[in-house]
């Protein structure tokens, strides 16, 4: 049986991968009149008092919405709120295993921005958090950025901020494998929708100068013709040398190549004309832009993908839990650039030296170290801001 | 230490009363790639293709969402949202004890039914069945009534139909001691609330045919000053002998009380002035419309409070957990008339005739048969309207 077989039967088995369960047993009168009436109106009265206690007597604190609407289910587009159910609930699995937080699946029905933010703003009140999901670019930004107005707890889209946080890691590792800096680096991103403009946001934020980002139109090039508003801001402060051309042309003279973009669309040929000791993160999933054994071929030194079966993963479960779990546990309203810059720098910094080389650049997924080195530095940082 | 104090203890210690956990273990990149990607993808096409298989491959089927707006909880009136969340938890716990359904709560922000409306309705994806909670009336008829229309999975919104279900058991029960018909008992309910109507609506499909409504402003007449649209339309079918004056009034000549209204309103002299072995069925909470003690001196043979320290404890917990259990095992639509009557009737038929007596005319709600019969009883109804 091979995995797909095997994941319809798990999902059928199980009706589902989650369950609620109650953190205090009821079996008798006594305990039916601690956790429902006549007792339960206790708290309601000390949260009616002061809102913030709702953090004390309550699952809020420690409980977050994985929130999507389905239009860009994994390689799947879109497939609507129902089918994108099976994805919501793995996630909110993975967030209960790597960082025991509950999180719940709201899967919403709209494709209209303005409907997406207020639902999620009106039943955020359950909610320490909202993660959002599977959101197609680029309405993602948008509703991104209203919540964060709009709402005093955290939200984070992790196809964006998830997967740059990751990458960025891996570029501090792989930088150091080659003895090159992110400031003087040149990095190409392909593809130019939400996780590729984070992507390059991110390194920015780092300290990263000549990105050129391109998309199957080519080269992101300022003033473009046919940019959506997210490419027309990412092209005004990217490609400086207004670099022009399709993918082969670009990827010429770059030390990094950055792929979030579609599968097999890099040859070795195209790596042969990159700096020495190039980079490759071919990221498109499951057939990366190039496969690692070409990419070598081709010249490349270090290749990561999104794949389990090659070294150097990109996962965003290295993220994910460990910022949430940090974010939450210092009661932050945001996940912000400084946290983030500290999540990866978490991540790269657990691997040391003498560990480090061009096939182990980012940790394993199931290092148990990785959650709280990222919820830690987090945390560190919320401590720092609120000094 | 009292009751209130160990309920904030417990609440504040277990920082709420709900956690959320996977059914499947993720220990290694198998396990990861079954739950998640890319084996994900494969229950996602299967719910892209047919969407009634999200019933088979997620949580959906055996999850309800305990649906919120905090205006009208336990006797705290409206406290928001946020207050209001103890509450949902509980409902949810109960949900998961009694008859094991994941049970989630959404507090909505927000006092506009249309608003609630639209907002359940966009994020019902994820959910089997709703359950409404501590809504206040009238919104509370409208919201429902709405969301039966626009959704094809059960609403049931608890306070007006759990509780009337419970009445009519007991009532079918109480009858069954004073050896009287509920064709022929003369009834009053006092309390024109969500409850009040509820229960009368159903007393009446189940054959009562003499009940006289009234509220703080005296029995409702048709045509009456002052009623909301829902008492306009019971007044037109109830006290059809226009019996006009208060409660004291009203009261006289009646067999049975059903009172969801306020503490103490009901004296031992009114009760004398009812028929020979009165019923009385006193639910304001936590103090009842009259003491049992007071009530048995006026004449009462039969009483029923809302409280676990008498006997006959009318609890709603003895029906939402089995009716939605019951709901969902036959993936019914709704929960309409047909279950809500089989469903009293079957809580009703667990106390035999050698066992029933004044002092035990409901079972207890730790009574293990409860919510399997109820359950079976609401299936076998969806059973016979699907043939």
């Amino acid at each position: 049986m091979d995995i797909r077989q095997k994941a319809l039967k798990v999902h059928k088995e199980n009706r589902g991968k989650l369950k609620i369960e109650s953190k205090i047993k009821v079996e008798n009168k006594e305990d039916l009149a601690i956790a429902y009436t006549p007792g339960v109106a206790e708290p309601c009265i000390k949260i009616s008092e002061d809102i913030n206690s709702v953090y004390d007597y309550t699952m809020k604190g420690n409980t977050v919405a994985v929130v999507t609407n389905g239009t860009a289910v994994l390689g799947l587009g879109d497939i609507g709120p129902y089918a994108g159910l099976p994805v919501m609930e793995g996630k909110a699995l993975l967030f209960k295993e790597f960082s025991n937080i509950n999180a719940f699946p709201i899967c919403i029905d709209s494709k209209d921005p303005d409907e997406i933010i207020k639902t999620v703003k009106l039943i955020s009140s359950t909610f320490g958090g909202i993660n959002l999901e599977d959101i197609k670019a680029p309405e993602c930004f948008y509703i991104e950025k209203e919540l964060k107005k709009q709402l005093d707890i955290p939200v984070f889209h992790d196809d964006q901020h998830g997967t740059a946080i990751v990458v960025l890691a891996g570029i501090y590792n792989a930088l150091k494998v080659v003895n090159k800096k992110l400031e003087e680096a040149k990095i190409l991103i392909n593809g130019a929708g939400s996780a590729g403009i984070s992507i390059c946001k991110l390194l920015m934020e780092a300290g990263a100068k000549n990105i050129v980002m391109c998309d199957k139109n080519g080269a992101l090039v300022e003033n473009g013709q046919g940019l959506n508003e997210a490419q027309k801001s990412i092209s005004a402060i990217t490609n400086r040398d207004k670099e022009e051309g399709n993918l082969k042309e670009v990827i010429k003279g770059k030390d990094v190549f950055i792929g979030v973009s579609a599968p097999k669309i890099v040859t070795k040929e195209m790596v042969s004309t990159m700096n020495k000791d190039a980079i490759i993160f071919a990221m498109a999933n499951p057939t990366p832009e190039i496969m690692p054994d070409e990419a070598k071929l081709g010249g490349a030194k270090v290749i990561a993908t999104g794949r389990s079966d090659f070294p150097n993963q990109i996962n965003n479960v290295l993220i994910f839990p460990g910022i949430f779990r940090g974010a939450l546990d210092a009661r932050s309203k945001v996940i912000n650039e400084e946290m983030k810059l500290a999540a990866a720098k978490a991540i790269a910094s657990l691997i040391d030296e003498k560990e480090l080389n061009n096939e182990y650049i980012i940790p394993d997924p199931f290092d148990k170290r990785v959650a709280k080195c990222v919820s830690d530095s987090v945390k560190q940082v919320v401590i720092n801001m609120n000094k």
